[in-house]
C-alpha cells in the first residue's frame, strides 16, 4: 500500500542533497518507514545503508535474514546481506560502502555503542546525525499515511467507547488498565504501547501508568492509551471520566481545559507555528489561573512513532504544513488533588485541520455503583 | 526487596575505579537496575547523573516528576530535578556535575542524538562507553535476582505448560499467538516482549514471530516466548509442539537438537568458557550433519533485559562465574522445510548450572484434530 520504492528513492536524493555521502539506519521508526522491516532494536547489528551514489542494501544478522526477506523490505530492489555471529557486521557495512565516504549520517536514535563501533569500522568519516534528513521525509504524512492514522484513530476510539464496560469503583487502576489493554488489541491495533489510568489524586501525574491504588466513587479518571497498528501507525488520545460526581473545582478545571483544547484543535491551519499553537491554549488556561498548572507542551507529532515531529512547544517557530499530524493534549494538573487532559490527533489541511479522534470531548460520567 | 541504594553505591565506586569523572544513564536496563525507575525511552531527557566524586542525580522532564517520585527511585537519597519543556536538560545535567568533568562515560543503549546534545553541553568532556563499568555490576545476579528470575521461569513455564489450548490444527500463528500473549500476562509478566509461533516451515526461520499462516496438522511448530515480570526480569523459553505426526526426518533432528541441548545445560559450570559451552552443543550437532544448519549462537544473558551479557558465542572466551544467567538454545533449521530449537534459561552455581525452566524438553505431541 505505501509506495516504499519511492520513500527509498527519495532518501537516496535527500542524503545527497544534505552533502552526505551516506545514512546508516537501525530498527526503528525509520527503517519501517524506508524498507517497511519493523526489526526490533538488539544489540546484533541490523543496518539500512543509504548511499548517495550507488545503491542501497540491507545488512541482517544471520538468523534473521528469513524474517527480513518475509518482510516488505524482501519484495523491494534492496539486497539483503547477512552476517555470521563471529562476522564483525560494522566491517562488513563499510565493506559495501562507496570508497572514501567522509560525511556519513547516523540515525537519531542509534544505540551509542553502535555509533562508535561505527567509527572504528570507518575512522575516517565525519559522523553527524542524520535526523534532519529523514524527518524530512516523515513529517509531511501522505494521503495514504493518514489514511492509516485515521485508522489507528477509530481502533482507539472503540476502545474510549467501551471504557465504561470496564471503570467501576472498587477496581484498581491496575485490572482497568488490563482490561484496556485487552481491548486495544480486540479492537485492530497490534501492540500495546501505553495506557495510563490515572484516578483521584494520580490524575495530577500527566505520565502516570497505572497503579495498585483503587478507584472510588466521586473520583475523575484520566484515561490515555495508545497502541500501534498492523500497518504500524500509530494511536492516541486521552478522555476523562468521572465515577458520579467530581467535585465543583475540578468541574471548573474540566470546562477551561475543553475550551481550551477546542480553541486549540479550531486554531489548526497552514501557516500558524508550533508555538503560536501551543500559546492558543495556553493562554485561555493562564487567564482561568491555572497557568502553572499545564506543566507540559501542547503536543506531539505522530506516526509511525507515538511522538515524533513536530512538537507543538513553546519555542518552536516551525509552521505548520498540510499533512503535519501531531496530538492537541492541554492538561491542567492540581498536586495531590486531581487532573485532566484532552487528546485529539489532529492532521494540517490545506485550509484548516482534520481531528482524527471524534469521540465526545465533554467529562463522560459513568455509573459510579459497584 | 533489591537493594538498589547499595547497587548505586556500588557503581560509584566502579565509575571512580574506572577512570571516569561520571556516567550518565539514559531509560533502559541499567537506570531500572541503579535506581528501580522503569522510564520510557523518549525524546525528553530523563538521566541519571553518577559523578565518581560528589552525589548521584536524576534529572527528569517536569510531567515526569510524580511519576520518578513514585517509582522505587523516590525512595533513595537520590535528588530528584525536574526540568521545564523550554529548559535544556543537558545543560542542566552539566551545570550540576562536579567542575571538570574530563571523562564522562555514557550508557550504551542511549540514543545518539542525546550523546550529540551532551557533547555540546560539555565541549570539554571526552566521551566514551560506560557499558563495561555497568555490566560489570548487572552480569552476575545476586540471590535475590537469581530468585526473581526462577519466578519469571517459572511464569513463562505455566504458559507452555497452556500451550495445547490454543495450539491447534487450522488456526492462524497469530490467533494462536494472540492467545499466547493474554496467557503471558495472565501467568505473572507485566509485559509481553515477544512471541514467535513459527510453523511447519516458518520453523526455519529462528526470529520469526507470527504471521496469517494456518497451521496444519502434522507440523511442528516452534514456540519462543518471553515477557518481563512486574519485578523486571525477563523469562524466554523456547519448546516445540507437533501437531500429530511430524515426518521422520524432523524426529531425527530433534533427537540431535535434544542432545545437543541437554548435554549443553548439563556443562554449564564455573570456569567454562562461553566459546567451550557453544562448541559443547555444535559438535554433537555437526557431527550429526547439521552443523550448517545451526546458524546462531547457543545463548546470551538474561536479567532486566532478554538480551544482555554473557553471550555464549564462539570467540568469546570468557569464562562463566556463579551467578551468570543465560539462555542455552541451540537450534537445527532447514529452510523450506522446518526447524526446531530448545531453550531454557540456565543459572552458573558455584559447582554446575541451575536450570530455571522445567517444563519438559522432549517433543510434546499435542492432538492433531482441528
Amino acid at each position: 500500500m505505501f509506495d516504499l520504492a519511492d520513500r527509498l528513492a527519495r532518501a537516496r536524493n535527500a542524503v545527497a542533497e544534505a552533502g552526505l555521502d551516506a545514512v546508516l539506519v537501525t530498527p526503528g521508526a525509520d527503517l519501517r518507514y524506508l524498507t517497511g522491516y519493523d526489526a526490533r532494536p538488539y544489540e546484533r547489528l541490523t543496518c539500512l545503508a543509504v548511499p548517495a551514489a550507488g545503491d542501497p542494501f540491507l545488512v541482517v544478522p544471520r538468523l534473521e535474514e528469513p524474517a527480513a526477506l518475509a518482510s516488505p523490505a524482501g519484495a523491494l530492489d534492496l539486497p539483503v546481506v547477512a552476517w555470521d555471529e563471529t562476522d564483525d557486521p560494522y566491517a562488513l557495512v563499510a565493506s559495501r560502502l562507496p570508497a572514501g565516504v567522509a560525511r556519513l549520517g547516523l540515525d537519531n536514535q542509534m544505540w551509542l555503542e553502535k555509533a562508535v563501533a561505527f567509527r572504528a569500522a570507518l575512522p575516517r568519516a565525519e559522523q553527524c546525525l542524520a535526523g534532519d534528513v529523514l524527518r524530512a521525509l516523515r513529517i509531511r504524512k501522505s494521503p495514504e499515511e493518514v489514511e492509516a492514522l485515521r485508522r489507528a484513530a477509530a481502533a482507539i476510539d472503540r476502545v474510549h467507547q467501551r471504557v465504561g464496560e470496564w471503570l467501576r469503583p472498587g477496581r484498581t487502576e491496575r485490572a482497568v488498565g488490563r482490561d484496556i489493554a485487552d481491548a486495544i488489541l480486540a479492537e485492530g491495533h497490534v501492540r500495546v504501547d501505553f495506557v495510563i489510568v490515572a484516578s483521584g489524586p494520580n490524575g495530577a501525574s500527566p505520565h502516570h501508568e497505572v497503579s495498585d491504588r483503587v478507584i472510588q466513587a466521586g473520583e475523575a479518571v484520566v484515561v490515555d492509551i495508545g497502541g500501534t497498528t498492523e500497518e504500524g501507525y500509530c494511536s492516541d488520545s486521552t478522555r476523562v471520566y468521572a465515577l458520579g460526581q467530581p467535585p465543583d473545582e475540578f468541574l471548573r478545571l474540566y470546562d477551561v481545559l475543553q475550551r481550551a483544547q477546542r480553541t486549540q484543535t479550531a486554531a489548526v491551519r497552514p501557516g500558524i507555528t508550533a508555538e503560536q499553537l501551543d500559546a492558543v491554549g495556553r493562554d485561555i488556561i493562564a487567564e482561568a489561573g491555572y497557568g502553572p498548572n499545564f506543566v507540559h507542551r501542547t503536543g506531539h507529532g505522530i506516526g509511525l512513532e507515538t511522538h515524533e515531529e513536530p512538537y507543538i512547544v513553546a519555542g518552536s517557530s516551525r509552521p505548520l504544513e498540510p499533512g503535519m499530524a501531531f496530538s492537541v493534549e492541554p492538561g491542567i494538573y492540581l498536586p495531590g488533588q486531581f487532573g485532566a487532559r484532552i487528546e485529539d490527533i489532529v492532521v494540517c489541511t490545506s485550509d484548516g485541520g482534520e481531528r482524527l479522534n471524534r469521540t465526545t470531548r465533554e467529562l463522560v460520567v459513568l455509573d459510579a455503583s459497584p
